[in-house]
């Protein structure tokens, strides 16, 4: 694959675009990465994402996809010759992405929303919600990985990768709310899961060290609470 | 495939679960429909769905599934002989998947808040991003459809299914809100495909008349009242 053929427009901070580069890993392909800028948005992104105006932004030859899981399953589907991303099974590939859909609507936003909470009974009640949530993927770490490695069996797969991208930005909330979420006695699937995910080949060199995310989450928060006061 | 191996259980009312329906009907599968009552939940929702405890749920043999469209996407994978509902080529299936996720997270939930709505102004701004959501949709429409009658070409596809579920409540805000949404003039590829996929063999059968869901949802909402007070 040329590397000029494959092009990701991201934020290296981006979960979502973690997702994006992790997909490529496991399939072996090259590709350059353009790094969005902060506000204002670049012209590319608001030209090729109209809709939602976010990264990644992902270009193969004359065509462009946006969304992460929509992206993750094309690089699946277009690259077939290499491991696979989605499971086999039907059945196994409906309960990948339902639990893809539900970091999508609940675990990424509780996240993100603790890390912006100002009030403590709003970062508690958010906190709460994680915990919960974490259990859930517990159990369902039970059921996909049946005694392997990763949720996608002997290899990281869809929701590995939907679900790891978020590990970075979990320590970061670990650090600054001072709560253990990865609790080895508490889901210890998943904590031994975790590990094992980000030490991966495919993925060590794509997942920021939480000092990095710290830094550039107050820089964000700066910039963004600037350009609302201009 | 008998009967009873497969169940739907959800509501009538649900374009969620009309979609699960009209995928069932592409592929010829005949299934027995299981009618969730009003509330309180049934014990068979909350043990089967407790993650979102909403229909609708998808069963198989021994196999759940809950989520319209990751049901939709598990039928078509699971009934390979009948038509395809997803495109076969793979960068049509992450258009088509990317645009069924912008219904799900900003098209749907627009007109069920637009129905709940209250205040003129917030009814106003509602119509007015619903009204934008149906412009971006004809636009799909047209790189979708290549000129074809539907976005999955000559035949009822994933994002046919996807959008043309809201098409019954699409017409209960044309009617409660006394505004014209599916607009002949400002955007008639979606207008005509509106009506030619409501008359479809695999849809007339399950999409609800807009006087049933506006009878449906007056009780729903004297019975959501009334449960509150409670």
């Amino acid at each position: 694959m040329a590397k000029s053929d494959v092009k990701l427009l991201g934020v290296w901070a981006s979960p979502y675009v973690n997702r994006v580069q992790i997909a490529l890993n496991v399939k072996s392909v090259d590709y350059e990465f353009v790094e969005e800028r902060f506000l204002p948005k670049s012209e590319l992104l608001l030209s090729f994402n109209p809709v939602h105006k976010k990264v990644p932004v992902f270009f193969y030859g004359d065509k462009t996809i946006c969304e992460s899981l929509v992206i993750a399953q094309y690089i699946d589907e277009e690259w077939t010759n290499g491991p696979s991303i989605l499971p086999s099974d039907p059945c196994d590939r409906a309960v990948a992405r339902f639990w893809a859909a539900y970091l999508d609507e609940k675990l990424f936003p509780a996240v993100r929303e603790l890390l912006l909470a100002q009030e403590e009974e709003a970062k508690a009640v958010l906190i709460e919600k994680i915990v919960e949530g974490l259990a859930l993927l517990e159990a369902a770490f039970v059921e996909c990985s049946k005694g392997k490695a990763y949720f996608g069996g002997d290899s990281i797969g869809y929701l590995d990768i939907a679900f790891g991208s978020l590990l970075g930005w979990l320590k970061v909330v670990e650090i600054m709310a001072d709560v253990k979420l990865l609790n080895e006695a508490k889901i210890p699937g998943l904590a031994e899961w975790a590990v094992r995910f980000s030490l991966n080949d495919v993925v060590k060199d794509v997942l920021p060290e939480p000092e990095k995310l710290i830094e550039y989450f107050k820089i964000f928060q700066a910039r963004v609470e600037a350009a609302a006061k201009s």
